[in-house]
């Protein structure tokens, strides 16, 4: 594999490729695998800045048991041993790069963008993006929706957006916490609320705050947020929750700070049909609700489907073998043993 | 795993188990272990004498390359790997073992005899049997079948059977070569009946036939036998095409040795839904046209099916638990991740 140069520096050209795999999770680093058997060409774009997938982020030195063949290993390993054996075929991996849209030419062939400016001509898409990319837990009001970026805001981008700023952060965790003590030192008021007394953070931040609570820096107030209350476009007030009953909270600003949750995403808006956040397939070739977009892995969905990483491999090398009608519609691809291929051993074994 | 006892000793009463495998192959091994996992007991059957399937039998040493995270292994390391991995649960295998029969009861469990009268008390049946049993390859006319045993035969139990008879013994194999050199000891007269001159077998073989040939202990013929000449219910001749047209050749026993070619053997009587001589399955549970009977691997038949090692790990996964709620039909199984689970992990973990 080659991690690709810096996203920033981007090709004026679309970067033409057979398969585009979206994830470079367990997954998508074997489908690389897979595509260089059975002669297609691919590059793998992933939201986060490592390979590996939720595996490295969320459990990255946990044993695993039910890989088959290897009866103990941790995901860092597997990562690894995935790394190397798709390495033959040299497969450019695109870090920090969301796929943002897609488009279907004429010619059949797909236009995919990322959010950075990325474009590939592909034959087929693979999504290979486990439980989609994370995101912000959002509130669950739909007042907050036209506030978004103004006066709602689900992540701080510059501490002195806030400055002489009456700021609500609500969360109880790291983030929040963390958020919370920063913007005490710009903004004019800064109140945390959050749902209970405890916290998910780390001790010494709690300590912290609490500090500041008592030397009057900021304040902190247990409730839920039920309602924004919003003048001429602009937020005014909060409406809280709490046990005795409800209060209103003067606020201009709002930084909701609930920790990530899963989310398709921007592939939600591509028109394939959807259940339950995963993508429906047809299990003979793990093909979308739109010919050329396939879905491997945990964002897969079909009847009796388990989330065990070894379906995924499966269900990529059916879905490559259905891409590859696409990539050649006039070639009959040769089912290939892999020990029975002296060129494809040759590579593979030289550089093992 | 344990390789069960001399299989003569026929245990008296039906062996329960929740899942009979049928089938010692990689994914025969890789399903014992899955059962495992989510807590099923099962024992594995084997037409063959070892573990290992075809993969031991047609290519032990040569390199494999496409089992995910393993980049090269042989077919035998490959077996070493899921033997170890199958050990915490100590699954019975018996070796030499052909399923004859399957009866369902009226409590919805399975009879499964063998023919050398083992018999199970099943909840579900797991193909995984590769390409079926080895059997051998026959001769093409219908005249042989009533003669099979008597005067046709496809291979030799006892030498004794043949003394001071006519025997014509064909094939192009070390089997055909090393049967008819034994054979001129004891036969009458023995004629090696071959469709050229070439031959498949060992040299040394060849050039053995050839001296006992010019020193008139045998006979070797080239032609293809075209007919069989029957006189109540005897052979007596067979009808030879050569370049030049045909001949007779006067026989009392006809030996062809042709060699081993793949077959559903007993399977292809259970009343499955069968497809070219496969089994055909529902793919989001592998099981066959019986409720109850599941067939992974090689043997499965569906659209786009790819004889690959990694698709039966998968096929076997899905389809065992299908079989869990035949097994345990009150029970809601709970989805395990093995890194999960800690008495799994416990078990797997200290055996490993």
């Amino acid at each position: 594999m080659t991690v690709a140069a810096d996203p920033s520096s981007v090709p004026t050209s679309p970067i033409r490729t057979d398969v585009l795999i979206v994830g470079a999770g367990p997954v998508g680093l074997f489908a690389a695998f897979e595509a260089g058997v059975i002669g297609l060409t691919c590059q793998i774009v992933d939201i986060l800045g490592r390979v590996g997938g939720q595996c490295i982020e969320l459990y990255p030195d946990k044993p695993i048991y039910d890989i088959p063949a290897i009866p103990s290993c941790t995901s860092r390993e597997l990562v690894e041993r995935l790394l190397a054996q798709c390495k033959p075929f040299d497969v450019p991996i695109h870090l920090e790069q969301r796929v943002d849209t897609v488009e279907q030419r004429d010619d059949g062939r797909w236009t995919v963008r990322t959010q950075r400016g990325l474009v590939f001509d592909v034959a087929a898409i693979l999504l290979a993006a486990g439980n989609g990319a994370f995101v912000p837990q959002k509130l669950g009001l739909p007042e907050a929706v036209p506030l978004e970026k103004r006066h709602v805001h689900y992540s701080v981008p510059r501490l002195a957006d806030f400055a002489d700023k009456n700021v609500v952060v609500a969360g109880g965790g790291d983030s929040a916490l963390d958020w919370a003590l920063a913007l005490r030192k710009v903004a004019r008021r800064v109140t945390l609320v959050h749902r209970r007394a405890g916290f998910s953070a780390a001790d010494s931040s709690v300590e912290l705050m609490r500090r500041a609570v008592e030397a009057g820096e900021m304040d902190f107030i247990v409730g839920a947020i039920a309602a924004l209350d919003v003048e001429d476009g602009a937020l005014r007030s909060l409406t809280l929750r709490q046990i005795d009953g409800e209060t209103q909270l003067e606020a201009e600003h709002l930084i909701a700070l609930y920790g990530l949750v899963a989310d398709l995403g921007p592939i939600a808006q591509w028109g394939l049909k959807i259940h339950g956040g995963r993508i429906d397939v047809d299990t003979s070739n793990y093909e979308s609700s739109r010919p050329g977009i396939f879905a491997v892995g945990d964002i897969a969905n079909y009847p009796n489907k388990q989330k065990l990483i070894l379906s995924g491999f499966h269900e990529a090398s059916l879905a490559l073998r259905k891409a590859y009608a696409y990539a050649y519609p006039d070639k009959k691809r040769v089912h290939v043993h892999s020990s029975y291929d002296t060129k494809l051993a040759e590579k593979i074994g030289a550089a093992g």
